[in-house]
């Protein structure tokens, strides 16, 4: 079963919808609601539920704990993930803060930086180490997904070290650049200026309409 | 004519690496080559070049300095956008200091934060304001483009002052939360949570199969 990105993106926004009604204490919800709350339309919600089995009561919706607890099994196996970031600048002192590495799902068990002054220290927490060692502090620490956030020049090294760990599965790259990695490493980027350039097409578009 | 998003991606990867192939004084390239570079089909290049009146000659390709003007007048218009930024902390200091940035096409007029240690001062040559005036500021300096990088309990109090303003024409936030926006106003988000459990998802899939 190869589900499509956009399928999964929405599984992510119910996901967090449904923790927040969660914490609200919240019962039951209507995927009318869901859809409402996250601008989807209602047919969607049902059809991307429906599609892993989950079936809301006519007239009623869906039961909120069970829902939340359903959609967190199809998005992420009930395991840690071990992960590591490399770069240490605003971005990856934004990164390191953000809620998104706060779930119980990750371990941050590792940074890299080229800096001097931040490798060999802690920081939040989690040791630092020079950019040299991250092959073998990868592999040792069997770090399976790899946090980019360095400069467009620096990606393509890390990746390639990232790789010669031998146990790094998946890449999350903020770097704004296209790196090459071997066929069956997942590679996802977010890039800053092309969402940026995006938008500015949209509007422009708007604009000449 | 509306251009779907994964092309405007894909366009906006041509015109990077057109920037680069320009930079380094090339002259011509063919589908073919930028396909290798950017990890997507020959023909997909074709089509999407084409779609937009370019053919490229056969057995040469295309000319690099042409190509590159013509998708940077179809990506945006030969004008400078008037941004603002609020949310000064760590993503947003990484943001004002990020490539997207540092372009031509934007000029970032104003920050704001809450922090009255900030407000009041400038930050990297921009001047930052308190939360509170954000409405008057935004709409005095005729901001079309405000970047979110607050947190996600304040990400739609900031919104709603940007369409206070009523310049505001787009919003590209990085707030982890969904904000409610009136109809005719563009957001785009880039929420990190959502890309680290996209990548999980595929991961835990591949290790299923």
């Amino acid at each position: 079963m190869k589900v499509a990105e956009p399928t999964v993106e929405r599984l992510v926004q119910y996901y967090r919808l449904l923790g927040q009604l969660h914490e609200e204490g919240r019962r039951v919800v209507s995927s009318q609601q869901i859809g409402e709350m996250l601008g989807i339309k209602a047919s969607q919600v049902r059809k991307d539920l429906s599609y892993f089995g989950e079936i809301g009561k006519r007239g009623v919706g869906y039961h909120v704990d069970r829902l939340y607890e359903h959609v967190m099994t199809i998005l992420s196996p009930p395991r840690v993930w071990r992960i590591a970031l490399a770069g240490v600048g605003h971005l990856g002192a934004a990164l390191l803060g953000h809620t998104a590495f706060k779930s119980e799902k990750f371990h941050m068990e590792a940074l890299f930086d080229v800096d001097p002054e931040k490798a060999g220290r802690e920081i939040l927490g989690v040791p630092c180490y020079p950019f040299e060692d991250m092959a073998a502090v990868m592999g040792e620490k069997k770090i399976e997904v790899l946090i980019l956030s360095v400069p467009a020049a620096a990606a393509q090294a890390c990746v390639d070290k990232a790789v010669e760990s031998g146990t790094v599965r998946g890449i999350l790259t903020f770097a704004p650049t296209t790196v090459v990695v071997p066929e069956g490493l997942l590679v996802y980027s977010v890039d800053i200026s092309v969402e940026l350039e995006k938008l500015l097409f949209y509007l422009k578009e708007k604009e000449e309409r």
